[in-house]
């Protein structure tokens, strides 16, 4: 048997028993999956050293392959973040467990009585990259709701990852439930995806991925299933003339520089025109002192000799760094074309005291989220008061923004009679 | 230019014509929308002249093809249908807006007010056959959900779809809307198909099939965009042996027999074991007496003479018509198992006056619709109070079951501050 036969064999073995687990999973009680949530925190502390030792292994070939920076910063593990890893799990077990829960009821006038109840989606294939935590975080969300899991996680954090997974597998086990609730695919093939994508269409009900555009395009290309998709986030902030000057200097600061490297941080700034003599300076004088890179049209160049000029290649850009692209707009008109122009549909902010402004803004602007006098960096699962998320989606269909465990189901239709037949 | 590149071209102007209509359909108020309809509507009922003569070149030309009784009669037209399709209008007017409807709202502890608003999902490819309604029907669904629509009906009712679609866009025009808010495809191509489901992926965000197996299939294998998918309904009635026999009786004879064309109608009796004594032979002498073929296993044929053996194949069937199989299985839970294996997960019910049997059939059938002592002929999205619908989801994925207008939304987050920043 050849090595591509081998693998299809042993995917498609995954996906039999992730079948076989679903049945399971989908009917478990939320203390069973509670008591693995629970029992999976406990292994990874137990188990710190391991996975540490494993990181530590995936950070020095990806330093010997001489991948970035930033990759290396998200493959990194420590002492904090295991921990971090381990208290997500507990804050899961705190959500409340959508599966079964009741969205809607009512009652017809033949006395149908008529319930929504939320059910899992079924299996769920999770294809990621670099950051470790995934596998614990998508690994406990997909088992909250009752869905089955296949993780494909990133060559360079393998030990890693399956020193996690380790951990929620003895998570599993000691709640009763099946080991392939959580799967890890075994092997760093990228074949492995694309049978993912297209060649387990019979066992794999939607696929999430996170990672960079390239794998994003390339599921959006292969997947022969629904996918839950995270583009990027092209986020921007739009500064009113009737914007509370320190408002949007606190705004602004936030929504690019919290944290840069979040889909939800702000890459390009607007600026009302009628505002530029009061606002402009003292919003890119900020961003300066703060030390980010500012590209910005002739205007914004004129505010500060640092302000470099702007690409049209700019505006479609999300840094994920600390570099913004400004540009001066007339009026919220021309910061809607220009947010349905370039932006991504992530998630965009207004700031102004005028009312009648905001509501244009918040109504014409489509994208995912969309904030009156607020930082872009509230676009968050957490920060909604959903939990922890699995992602942010881009998609109109089934889910956008924050991405929950309640967005992880599907529903059914319950209906209860006395012998009602149809006339 | 070849027709290949004509047709490609004509296709992407109407795609391009879809766009530009979404923007002015996505925020035009809902009194536009019904007036459109009311319009529309009125322009059915003052040329149902035009309509049927159209009508009757289609029915003319599918004789001439020899195309079945059952397609023919899908087909036909006459006044009292086009009079449906107004009234069908109408009804749709009367249906709440689901555009702009707050479906979740909720305050955060640090201020943050944050809403689920429903917008359109955008820009809907239809593609259906032979029931020319469904041109007023889906057209009508999709406006009023803020939804702009490529149709794609069959060859077969290219005439009466166009005079159908003629009257819409009078409807469109009479409230100041786009005409491309609701277009038709004027060939009959195939390759138009072909094209709305993987070359148009910049313009439609969803495709909804509403036809047999072949075009689903064509869909689901071709379609490189989300899709509403509709599934076969092979629906199951299950009669427990604490089923009333005279409810199961009547259950059973609706179930199957007062409409046999439509997707919730039952295609399999299964009967608890333990009621064959009482039970069996009422139910299987009735639906013979009424005129339905009884395909079953040795059991059931022991009953009377006139049931037939019913083969494997039976039990995967859907037969839309006066054809029911039939067999004995051993309580619930091999009914649940004969649905998880035979069935298409769209509409179940179990006949019982046992609580705890029909709760674990209720939370195990995994169908888009399960009832409990009521016919499956209510698997209809008029009956469970959704007003008109588009078809009934048997996918898991954004929409299961009925999909009326709310489920051709999607939804964004507005969020209001008084100037938060993320610490």
């Amino acid at each position: 048997m050849n090595a591509a036969l081998d693998l299809t064999g042993q995917m498609r073995q995954m996906g039999q028993a992730a079948l076989a687990a679903s049945d399971a999973l989908s009917v478990a009680s939320t203390q069973t999956k509670n008591e693995a949530l629970r029992a999976a925190a406990a292994a990874i502390r137990a188990h710190k050293k391991d996975i540490l030792d494993a990181n530590v292994e995936d950070l020095a070939q990806a330093r010997a392959r001489a991948l970035s920076t930033a990759l290396l910063d998200r493959l990194e593990l420590n002492d904090q973040r295991v921990e971090a890893m381990a208290r997500g799990l507990e804050e899961i077990i705190g959500l409340s467990d959508p599966i079964g829960a009741i969205a809607a009821h009512w009652t017809r006038p033949n006395g149908l009585d008529i319930s929504r109840v939320r059910v899992p989606l079924g299996i769920i294939g999770i294809i990621y990259e670099s950051r470790p935590n995934v596998t614990a975080d998508a690994g406990a969300l997909c088992l909250k709701s009752g869905n089955v899991v296949i993780l494909r996680g990133g060559s360079e954090s393998e030990r890693s990852n399956r020193a996690i997974h380790a951990c929620l597998v003895a998570g599993l086990t000691a709640a009763g439930l099946p080991e392939a609730c959580i799967q890890l695919v075994p092997t760093t093939d990228r074949a492995a995806v694309g049978l993912m994508l297209s060649g387990m269409t019979e066992f794999i009900d939607v696929i999430v991925p996170r990672g960079g555009k390239s794998l994003v395009a390339r599921v959006q290309q292969e997947a022969r299933v629904p996918v839950i998709g995270h583009l990027e986030g092209n986020c921007h902030v739009y500064v009113d003339r009737d914007a509370d000057l320190s408002m949007a200097r606190r705004i602004v600061l936030n929504a690019k520089l919290r944290r840069t490297g979040i889909c939800g941080a702000a890459e390009t700034l607007l600026v009302d025109r009628a505002a530029i003599a009061t606002h402009l300076a003292p919003l890119i004088k900020d961003l300066l002192e703060a030390g980010c890179e500012v590209r910005g049209d002739a205007t914004v160049q004129s505010v500060d000799a640092r302000v470099r000029a702007a690409t049209e290649a700019d505006w479609y850009t999300e840094y994920l760094d600390a570099i913004i692209a400004a540009r001066v707009v007339n009026g919220v008109d021309e910061a809607i074309a220009h947010i349905a122009r370039y932006g991504s549909a992530h998630t965009e902010s207004i700031v102004t005291a005028n009312a009648a402004t905001a509501a244009r803004f918040l109504q014409q602007v489509d994208s995912a989220i969309v904030l009156h006098n607020a930082s872009t960096q509230f676009a968050d699962g957490g920060e909604f008061g959903m939990g922890a998320e699995i992602g942010i989606s881009t998609d109109r269909f089934h889910a956008r923004g924050p991405v929950g465990v309640e967005q992880l189901t599907s529903y059914k239709y319950v209906v209860r009679g006395t012998g009602q037949t149809r006339p």
